[in-house]
């Protein structure tokens, strides 16, 4: 029975993450431009290089399946999480940027730098945040124009100085280069810089649904509990990885003598806050019944991951 | 009477100019953060450096006054002109970047990687860029979340692919830095990178305003003809300008061997071209009467500033 699940699981998720790519390539090719506009190819292109061919597509897949939850048509919620994945894209471009994090390898593949230059990345990633905001106040993503701007203002917070944005300056800060600056809450860091993007992902399912105060706060503490497990997994795999099967640099939170929750919980003490955020994630799924098994092979396949 | 109009002009250029700069002040110190989250200190003071105290800040202007047109209530049309501002406050912040046009000065102070660094640079601007989607769809901005997301989309056009980011790329290219590319249209570049917000703010007052479609075409005819003069009226100023008035540094197209309307018209015809566009401008306005004197006041500023 758990099997028939992973199945149904991985089937699922590989599913969703063709969907977007789909959608990623058609969004590209036909945005909508103004009159008379020359189409910026080189621009266009390196947006490519940032959104497609890689990753899990896990932040569309809590999308999609939040969402379903609520008997949202998967056409909508994809286009919400194509949105979300926009947000995503344009901040590993930044990220990997020399000045920030200068990663070179990104998906097994150059960073976006690397594979054009720092100019034509850091234009890339503005280019594909604001798309963000267009695609998600786009008429096929909800009827209503209340959904839509309650989604484009909950991800324009969960982005911002309060979320992704801001926890990325209180990592680069708490790495000293800045000069003394007081060690950063990790926990609260992370819940910033990554957390964010994955609890707005299970939100949004809710909003898309017009779902029940209830039932959106059930998925915000989902949500939380996954986006921190998602970043402790992460720093474990930083540690224990193999950065061929990861197809990104690994070993470099270490060699930054950057505090992780790895370097602050200890291996054991990760791997217990792991079990103990997996069981607040499965209680908060216990109103939705076996309608959200999805969801709970997401919260499990996230900590048992080896990529 | 042509002084009395402009000394109401000026008046009311600078009293928008307060308005804008007291309300940036106001979401960079009050924006609703998500729950238990850190405030990123040094993110927020680079942002505050790179969006207040200076500019003359006619973007906003160009929203409020268009607005007004309609009876659009000031505070309504000041926040959708703050959320514009960030776009083109952000622009600057990166298009500062050693990586793109490198410029040490702005407005007559440190631009914001000399100010910060890179890093700081990069990620100000996305949270600029990110705010401004946070601030137009607020329910302060407009009751009809129609309007807002309406307005939330425009803005994601005006900046990205097919606008400012786009432009901006096209630029780079047109420098020849990436080999040898063919020698971009002027003209539809600078439409593309700066003429899109001045048109952006035009027809954005006839969107507060839920103007009639006749009223909103001829407020995009005006913003085009005002975003084209704009340009090359500062394509005429970095050839003829001083550096100390205008608060950054003059020459540079030149020294980057860039071509612009100027190097493309030359000085006479420039001049030619930007009475056309001020005429044009003018036209577009007849319907509104005199209501609209201050958005006449505001071509012929543009066409006839020193600085």
């Amino acid at each position: 029975m758990v099997i028939a699940v992973r199945n149904s699981f991985s089937t699922r998720l590989a599913s969703t993450a063709a969907a977007v790519e789909g959608l990623f390539a058609r969004l590209l090719d036909a945005t909508p431009l103004a009159d008379e506009i020359a189409r910026p190819a080189r621009l266009i292109e390196a947006m490519r290089h940032a959104s497609l061919g890689g990753g899990k597509r896990l932040r569309p897949f809590l999308v999609v399946e939040s969402a379903a939850l609520f008997d949202v048509p998967a056409e909508r919620a994809l286009m919400a999480a194509a949105a979300l994945e926009c947000v995503h894209c344009y901040s590993l471009a930044h990220d990997d940027l020399p000045a920030m994090d200068d990663s070179d390898l990104r998906r097994g593949r150059p960073a976006v730098h690397r594979a054009f230059d720092e100019a034509t990345a850091i234009l890339a990633g503005d280019a594909l945040l604001t798309l963000a905001f267009d695609v998600i106040s786009r008429d096929e993503v909800h009827p209503n124009a209340e959904v839509r701007v309650a989604l484009s203002r909950l991800l324009a917070r969960t982005a911002g100085i309060g979320g992704m944005a801001g926890g990325q300056m209180l990592d680069l800060e708490g790495e000293g280069r800045f000069g003394a600056a007081a060690p950063p809450d990790i926990a609260q860091l992370q819940a910033m810089k990554t957390g964010t993007l994955l609890r707005f992902a299970c939100v949004a399912g809710a909003l898309l649904g017009e779902a029940p105060s209830e039932a959106r706060e059930a998925l915000d503490i989902y949500g939380r509990a996954f986006g921190e497990a998602f970043q402790i997994a992460d720093d474990l795999l930083d540690v224990e990885g193999d950065a061929v099967a990861l197809g990104k640099t690994t070993g470099q939170d270490a060699a930054a003598g950057k505090a992780t929750s790895v370097s602050v919980l200890g291996i054991a003490g990760a791997r217990a806050r792991l079990a103990e955020l997996t069981a607040r994630a499965d209680a908060a799924l216990d109103r939705f019944g076996a309608r959200a098994d999805l969801l709970r092979d997401a919260a499990r396949f996230v900590v048992e991951r080896k990529s």
